[in-house]
């Protein structure tokens, strides 16, 4: 399924983003966030970065102290640096206070964190909103730490500052949008989450090239939760309004498999889309629930928001086993993952694109043969494209839509699009694009 | 489950009349439908025979000119006449143009038609739309075929005409209808199609000595397509208000299995009483769906038309192997297999007749015992007969109907229309027949 | 699964009940009901005795004689007495006549009833509603019964008196009731029925010692049929507009299974809260169907009645081998099998009494962390009770109650309801107890 990478030009470009991307320090405030907003403007000039003070208040949320750190390290009993975060940018707690001191290891302990089945990962932790300090360690290296005096140093801030997010709009013929999502605030992370924006960005690009678009586009690039809530609340009404369908951004670089996770409702339009197009990519696809959620589908889909917001991952969050770890790695993704996940969302976002109500003009069958859509003469079998005209017409009563129809036939919704095309220009059906 | 053909009088009788109608060389328009039309009239006198002129629109549709053959041959290179029309009327394609000429086997070859995997078969082709002439022939008979110049005759008129079909109407207490169609537009073939007109001109007679009938009765004997599209168009509004019911006649004489085809809702009293019939007469019977339709349930369901004409068939057209070819001869259908479709459909009609709305007239269980309905003396175990009397008055809300209390509890309506008479007897049901 | 007997003190307590209750003759009217009604009255002093008169009219039904049986005996051709009454109460047809007679062997027969499945067993057989009389006897005896001239003398009266229930009602904040119906017309049969009687005076006594019961709640203690129906005719209307649930209890004794036999709607909350309780106890519950009822649901849910009452039994009448004969007697049921549906059925009532429409009072998620109930660190992996408040938090819509959500997310409600709990004291949902 996955096209070789010397063949996949697309693939690799999104997987050069990723390279650039992954190093950065992200967090949900502070400069790592805007050094990831700045490389993505470059991608999509039209990129609009936001700002929003700390103190704001985003429903039931306040826009927490923006986060800057410089460095943070451990000196071990004789003095050697053993833990420093200019090696992995994971090993300071996000969030993490400003400290400097001396302290027995069974006091630093309390502040160490590591998986025990996994030996070799460090593990990825934050303290958003309750101060406090941490490192993470692997386990390898915290059970060989020897007793005696550390010295612990993170040299951060904590002070009001701003979140910022970027917001990128594509006008179309409709006022209606197709909304898109994804996150800028996890560090060097590579599947949960750099190729959620690098995925985004191409989406965003590919849109922008197309004329003649359905929909206007909106793709935002936020901090998980908070991002979406401040976004949220100062946009709901016109999202409430205009958002026809969408699709959350995560989780979509590697190569093992393709996911679904539904809205809420379950059974919106970017439901159907989302279903309809991993169907004829890879039946085997995985179908999650709603209880399987975690990531900003939660508050776009809260009660009372409501939006139709789907999600099409690859391996998602919390089920791959280097996932919020530092084994979740560059070598995690690949040009193929990426450019899988591009494509499948893209087909889902076209089977939004093309869906209609084909509405009969004639009563009966039109006869097709003197628009030269039937063959001339009636023999034993008939070609498929015929068959699936003759299906196309028998569901055109102007309440099933392109979607449901494809699905009751069986064919993709591109197929049905192309021989719906056909019957309209044969003047026999009309397109309700409502 | 067959009944043996010495002991079984209706199948003879049906049996006789596909003999006499097999050879007759059927079109959608021409004399065979008339000779045709007038064998019928023999069986149901009060037949009533329409005629159309070519060139009447059909919604989208329009008549076309009148086709006669007299007769068409292909002689060999050495004069030697290899094909002919009078041993087999599907060696001319159907609606062929007149031709007397001489050609090249290289130039006959774009004019025969054969089927390669069905070497001993001539297949049975029309072209009513597109003027054209061709022979139908064995592929076996075909691949003999020599290098040489070869006479090609076919003494046949394209000429406005008329299109003729039959209509008969049965009165009963309700100006609402059970209408039944069927086809009589093929030529010498036998399941598909001399069965239906048989089996459809069978259940004429079997409703005209019915006394007390609760619907009033439509058949009617048309070519396909083009004829119920031209029925479709002259009673459209008639037929919209005052059908309840219907079913369209075809593939009902071999004994190879029982089928069912929907109607495109899928849901309406023609599919219930059909599926409900099936079931207890052959629970194997086979399933098709609205995707496998083919005969004029594809007019009479169109969008706009939206009749609730479902399809109790044997072998279904299209999956059968002697199929349109002149292998579906008189030994393809039995007296069995078309008494057996006769006594399916009839048992669907009268699950239509019987379905009734049993209505409570009292608050609680009536009792039963005083009125001579329970056994007196209350023992371990009871009377299947007593459950279905119980089951029947447990569900007589007056929102359910018989058909689907009859499928809750597993018996035929048949079995449950009796129960329900008892208890309308005893005065603790009503019926609501509307 | 069961609670042993040493460590089931209220398994024990109503055991002792059965035992006390097992001996006494009861019919559907007479002085039998009446001991077991003033013994049920010593456990639960409320209870309100009813007296309603020969005679009287119940829908379609009339309170018959009254019946009272002093002794009943067969006399061999010897002299010897191989049938007596006061050996087993099951001996006597149910509402024999007085008869004092000699009379052959063949005459006799016609009043004997017997079981040839099961030799040793002795049937329970009644006649209420036709003039009669019979002995029941096994099937052993039967066999042995000599030719000769017998003796039978039934000490029985039949005359006008009086049909007696009980009624318990228990004042909650709502005047919405939940019902609860068990019957006490059963002689010596201990499953079906000693066991309903003494499980629902089990739940009388809890349901009074509850403060703060949100529903009031009434019991009544009735002969099966005919006293359900007196009891309809007297309180319909009553009964429609303040019943929320209600159960049947019958057949709560041994401890082969748990069984679910659903109302006739299907979907009532009874439904909901029984089918939630039991799978939650023993998911290998049987679920049988409307098909199967025949006990008093067969009146509480009648066409015109339409009672939402469902039934939580052990081994359902009908379905265990000692049903309705002498070995339905004191071994089959225990105080485990006793307890063991005690505790269900409250389950299911505190099901209905905890459930309730939960409805944000923000938008998007609340900050659960700075209300104390989210992990101030978040890493990989989050405690089952975080995802089953978030999980109730995102179906928190005002349209779901808990039932549905406990069945969504996979947990009791009484789980739910304590999670429900705390999120209402954090201010961020309301409960909708409407």
């Amino acid at each position: 399924m996955e096209v070789m990478s010397r063949k996949n030009p697309l693939g690799e470009k999104m997987y050069k983003w990723a390279r650039d991307l992954f190093p950065i320090n992200r967090s949900i405030t502070g400069p790592g966030v805007r050094e990831t907003l700045n490389y993505l403007r470059q991608l999509n000039p039209e990129l609009n970065v936001h700002s929003v003070s700390s103190g704001t208040q985003a429903f039931d949320w306040t826009v927490p102290d923006e986060w800057q750190i410089r460095n943070g390290w451990i000196e071990d009993p004789l003095g050697k640096r053993i833990v420093d975060f200019k090696l992995n940018n994971l090993h300071v707690v996000g969030y993490s206070e400003p400290i400097d001191e001396y302290l027995p290891l069974e006091e630093l302990q309390g502040h160490l964190h590591s998986i025990e089945g996994q030996p070799n990962a460090i593990p990825y932790v934050t303290s958003y909103y309750n101060r406090t300090w941490g490192f993470c360690i692997t386990d390898i290296q915290r059970r060989k730490l020897a007793p005696g005096i550390y010295r612990v140093v993170i040299d951060s801030d904590l002070k009001p500052g701003y979140l910022n997010y970027g917001e990128l709009f594509i006008k179309g013929k409709s006022k209606k949008e197709i909304f898109i999502s994804t996150h800028i605030c996890h560090p060097s992370l590579a599947n949960n989450e750099t190729s959620g924006p690098v995925v985004a960005s191409a989406l965003a690009q590919w849109a922008s090239t197309l004329n003649n678009l359905r929909y206007s586009y909106r793709f935002v690039f936020i901090p998980e939760t908070i991002g979406s809530l401040v976004y949220l609340s100062r946009n709901l009404k016109k999202l409430q309004n205009n958002i026809v369908a969408g699709f959350n951004i995560t989780c979509v670089g590697d190569e093992r498999c393709f996911s679904y996770l539904p809205s809420r409702a379950g059974d919106t339009l970017s439901d159907r889309a989302a279903s309809h197009a991993l169907k004829h990519i890879d039946s085997n696809f995985k179908k999650y629930t709603w209880l399987d959620r975690g990531s900003d589908e939660r508050q776009y889909c809260a009660p009372g928001i409501d939006l139709p917001i789907a999600s099409i991952m690859r391996s998602k969050f919390g089920e791959y086993p280097e996932y919020h770890t530092s084994l979740d790695d560059l070598s995690v993704i690949t040009p193929g993952g990426l450019e899988g996940a591009f494509s499948a969302i893209k087909t889902a976002i076209m089977a939004v694109e093309q869906n209609c109500r084909p509405k009969y003009k004639v009563l009966g069958e039109p006869q097709l043969g003197r628009r030269g859509l039937f063959p001339n003469l009636s023999k034993k079998g008939s070609t498929s494209h015929l068959r699936v005209m003759l299906h196309l017409l028998s569901y055109a009563d102007g309440k099933r839509d392109l979607l449901e129809i494809a699905d009751i036939v069986g064919v993709a919704i591109s197929d049905l699009s192309l021989v719906s095309s056909e019957l309209e220009q044969a003047g026999v059906i009309d397109l309700d694009w409502r």
